[in-house]
């Protein structure tokens, strides 16, 4: 998987479903694609990448440094709006509001997701990188498992994985056999199945791409994104990516899914929070 | 400091200087004070617990479950306005959007901070606790350092420091004495002066209330903040709570600080995270 096919399309699946078109002042159309789906209800992810790439169109600068977004409505396949609006444009960073709005079966207007964004551009900084972090120890791609290798009828297949080469740490999936760990862990490699090299916009739809670290916990079913904040520390190197979640704290209800996304250059690229209902 | 003083004013200084009044639809007026400046800047925590109280005061629930708040010009002490807007008001939760407004020197209005939020009833939350995270590892308070222990003008005393009781922990204030570990952690008690029992608001501004984790990795000066998310994961017990903050990646002049708030019955009751400018 490390190399992307020599076929790979000019327009990649996931450049086309986050496509946004300019309507007015700090207004863009999107389609948003069923091909992201997980059951009945988009991606989080997926959706934020749609959120983002209205927000690099209406802001001078490229890329996501910090972008928070909150979920209010479960978005459906469809047309929807962007609405950007401008807080402060500066020299290195800028800062926008962003709202996904579609309409109900009635056409009555409903916001789906509301976000906060600022952008600069990846390519202009400079300085040291100190880190104490370290690239997930996993197993290579080839001894992962993707979704094919679920014994027929063990675990839903949801329609993203289409889209995605997802190879899971075999340590991290027991419970696609019934068996989680219980430690509330997700490891896995991911590059877009269309072989289209990851990008900042690309990494907004990774850190939520992965099975729920609900899942190693032993709870059924996906668990809705109440937030999702996602940093981008660095532009990442083409090739697959490794991505990690830990849960630490499920209470009352809720817990977080911490994410980090490193690149194959061994860089740490992105890292996410998000809380989310069980 | 784990008993407040018998004599704690029926209004305390956080809950005075966080104090909003609403002016018509969705204005709140606030008083900014220079009683939580560091250096010429007004705290980033205590700026959130204004927008916070302004966030509560506008929706039907009282308690911020993830509030997302980007930095955009520096506040100053005197009169502020915060102006929210509703996204959606739901059963469980309600999210708002809101930006801290002032004037500048010739009257032109600034924004300083905008933020979006998402509120529910932590009392209403019910079900089990699961969490593999553990307290951080300290002293009691009294064997902690506090500014005063600090060998005269060693290090700078911003005016906050008087509203707090804040015990650092031996261990990550080597940078105090010129001797950082280069961990990039910091972990304290932190009480309010006036023995003010912690609160979610007060969480809001606790995340923030430590010395950086840049001191411990050699770095001088205050980081600004771009972005500082928090989730306030239960209400906390009376009594100092123990935060803990890290640093895992510094990399081309930016750095994330991960915080963790346990109260006195060793509860993880927040969990917050900021980008800030090396």
């Amino acid at each position: 998987m490390s190399d992307a096919p020599l076929d790979a399309p000019v327009t990649s699946e996931f450049d086309r479903d986050t496509a946004v078109r300019p309507r007015g002042q700090g207004v863009h159309e999107a389609q948003l694609s069923s091909g992201w789906a997980i059951g009945h209800a988009l991606n989080g992810g997926y959706l934020l990448s749609v959120l983002g790439r209205a927000l690099r169109e209406s802001l001078p600068h490229p890329d996501p440094f910090a972008i928070s977004a909150h979920y209010l409505t479960a978005s459906a396949a469809g047309p929807a709006e962007v609405r950007t609006e401008t807080a402060r444009t500066g020299r290195t960073v800028s800062t926008a509001s962003a709202a996904l709005v579609q309409r109900d079966a009635e056409g009555n207007e409903v916001e789906r997701i509301r976000a906060l964004a600022t952008y600069g551009d990846l390519d202009a900084l400079t300085g040291d990188v100190r880190t104490s972090a370290k690239p997930p120890a996993m197993p290579p791609p080839e001894h992962c498992f993707s979704a094919s290798d679920a014994p027929a009828g063990s675990v839903p297949v949801p329609e993203m994985s289409h889209r995605l080469d997802l190879r899971l740490d075999p340590e991290t999936c027991g419970w696609a056999l019934g068996e989680p760990s219980g430690r509330g862990e997700i490891r896995a490699w991911l590059s877009l199945a269309d072989g289209r090299a990851p990008d900042p916009l690309s990494l907004l739809m990774a850190v939520d791409a992965l099975p729920p670290t609900g899942f190693d916990l032993g709870l059924g079913g996906w668990l809705p994104t109440v937030e999702l904040s996602v940093h981008v520390r660095a532009r990442p190197a083409p090739g697959p990516l490794r991505i990690a979640l830990t849960t630490r704290n499920l209470a009352t209800g809720f817990l977080e899914e911490d994410g980090e996304i490193w690149d194959s250059a061994d860089r740490l690229v992105a890292q996410s929070r998000q809380l989310a209902r069980v």
